[in-house]
């Protein structure tokens, strides 16, 4: 029998700075500022300080996440780190935390290279690894976009926000059952967001950074993220309403307007976080996850929806279990 | 029932130039490249040409992969790529792969980021994600690690080279049947293999490129690899002579010699494909697995060693079933 695989706690470190996108940041006038805010609903992002990486933030989680269970690293047999933004190229930013807190040396441990789509990526490596092989697996979900910003880039510059998230899953309850999971990927739109002379491949053409197609990225997600959710509810037989909390990815607010706007999904339903937080990439949806987990109740139904660079997307269905 | 998996075929694509460890590309007197050459057993190295990065040497390992088992990117699921030398930090690999090569929509897709353990690595990955949830899977492991490489550098200029292998996995047979897995690693030997200033941390005070232990790393190995071994003979009831062939991470002819040496395995179980490509990282276990594939006969054992960078290690055992 397929054991059932639980997400059970989720902790958080944000960047240690908060940037307001007001006049004296964006060195813009104030009233196109207030234009930006009205429009991405992102009024402030966190940004990780000088010294502080993507290695640090993935650290500072997962100490909250174990000390809030009250368990030790030594107990957890599989570490993954979801990433765009690692401190090296080699090592992984997994191998610090592996080395920093403690795991033990029979740990599967490796870094994910996905962007917006990878909570939902990972949630569906770490069920796979834990139906196979584990009792108990760390999935950090973490970034600093903000180092890949270009500064005079409004586009992206308004948008993202530096963050980390860890999650505990495993094959005990209680917390958020696994019930359905689904990735999907059209690599035609790799160059819809790209950060140029980021790694191995040069180009003199363009200063160093990231670019996006932000309309392209509107349009491929209006017209691919209802069709998933559609499929992953007729999979299960379920309908809009039956599903008491719909954690999109918080690309901005314009978008997951629009999204449940088309979906007929109520503003209840489909809560955010980008107004403080900004895009957090892959984290954002754990952060999601977490400000609402209190408010659960017993079998209740959580829909997970990540979608972006790659392109990518993708779907995980949970029922929270209160019971142990 | 948990379905078994199988590694079906292999393919691969080196980089399009080769390097001699000569007085002439080493700029060192000839004698000494004579014992260089002597001591690491690596007298060239495939290094990728100016305009050839890993997604490009990725898609022409699978391209050949798909030919020789006349089928279509179509009918995969699942297409992970095994690197710590991507083209760009967003978006991984994998994305150009997906869609160069036509892979379906509904198909997972991310890169992993380990060094020399990936294939074993990417093996207990790509069987946990089979097991679970599709019917082939295809796992790249590629590098370009000359771009990372510090020129004047010669511990370990002399050593890598540049190439890539696509591996198809499935449900099905001919092939090997995946017996066995184990990862491990030890993230206080972070330090002991990085590549500075390549991603995001900048360190001023560090030219770019890669720093090796190497000492430290002979002697994590020495006394790691041969306790792995070991740990998965005995959990199989199986010896050393039992093993038909041994595929060593291709780190060096000296690394390989000692373990070798110390585990009491002929120099016809271990074979080695470093003296003329050099160490290429994690796809120098599957080079050799194609090196060797058709002198393998039917239940035949064959067992994946991969270590490295992280530092971390593991153990993939297989036995080959020649029938459909």
């Amino acid at each position: 029998m397929v054991p059932d695989i639980y997400l059970n706690a989720i902790a958080s470190a944000l960047g240690g700075k908060i940037e307001q996108n007001n006049a004296n940041n964006l060195h813009q006038p104030q009233e196109d500022c207030e234009r930006i805010v009205k429009k991405t609903g992102v009024r402030g992002r966190t940004i990780a300080l000088p010294g502080q990486f993507t290695s640090d933030l993935s650290c500072m989680a997962t100490s909250e996440l174990l000390r809030k269970l009250n368990t030790s690293a030594s107990a957890i047999q599989t570490l993954l780190v979801c990433t765009q933004t690692p401190d090296h190229l080699i090592p992984g930013v997994s191998s610090r935390v592996h080395g920093e807190l403690g795991f033990p040396e029979e740990c599967l441990v490796f870094d994910i290279n996905q962007g917006c789509s990878g909570f939902v990526v990972g949630t569906q490596t770490v069920t796979a690894l834990l139906r196979s092989s584990s009792d108990s697996a760390v999935l950090i979900n973490a970034d600093t976009y903000s180092r890949l910003i270009r500064p005079n880039d409004l586009a992206t510059r308004v948008l993202f926000g530096d963050a980390a998230t860890a999650s505990m899953f495993s094959t005990q309850p209680p917390g958020l059952r696994v019930i359905y999971n689904r990735c999907f990927a059209n690599g035609n739109g790799y160059d819809a967001f790209v950060a140029r002379n980021s790694a191995t491949r040069i180009d003199p053409d363009h200063s160093a950074g990231i670019y996006m197609d932000g309309p392209g990225i509107l349009n491929f997600a209006l017209h691919v993220v209802p069709e998933a959710i559609h499929q992953a509810l007729k999979a299960n037989g379920l309908t809009i309403e039956q599903i008491r909390l719909f954690a999109f990815h918080q690309a901005n607010s314009f978008m997951i307007g629009k999204l449940t706007q088309k979906l007929h999904i109520s503003a209840e339903q489909a809560p955010q976080n980008c107004e403080h937080l900004g895009n957090t990439v892959s984290a954002s949806i754990p952060l999601l996850l977490l400000d609402h987990w209190q408010e659960l109740k017993d079998r209740e139904l959580v829909m997970a929806i990540g979608f972006g660079v790659g392109l990518s997307w993708g779907v995980s269905l949970f029922e929270y279990r209160s019971d142990h």
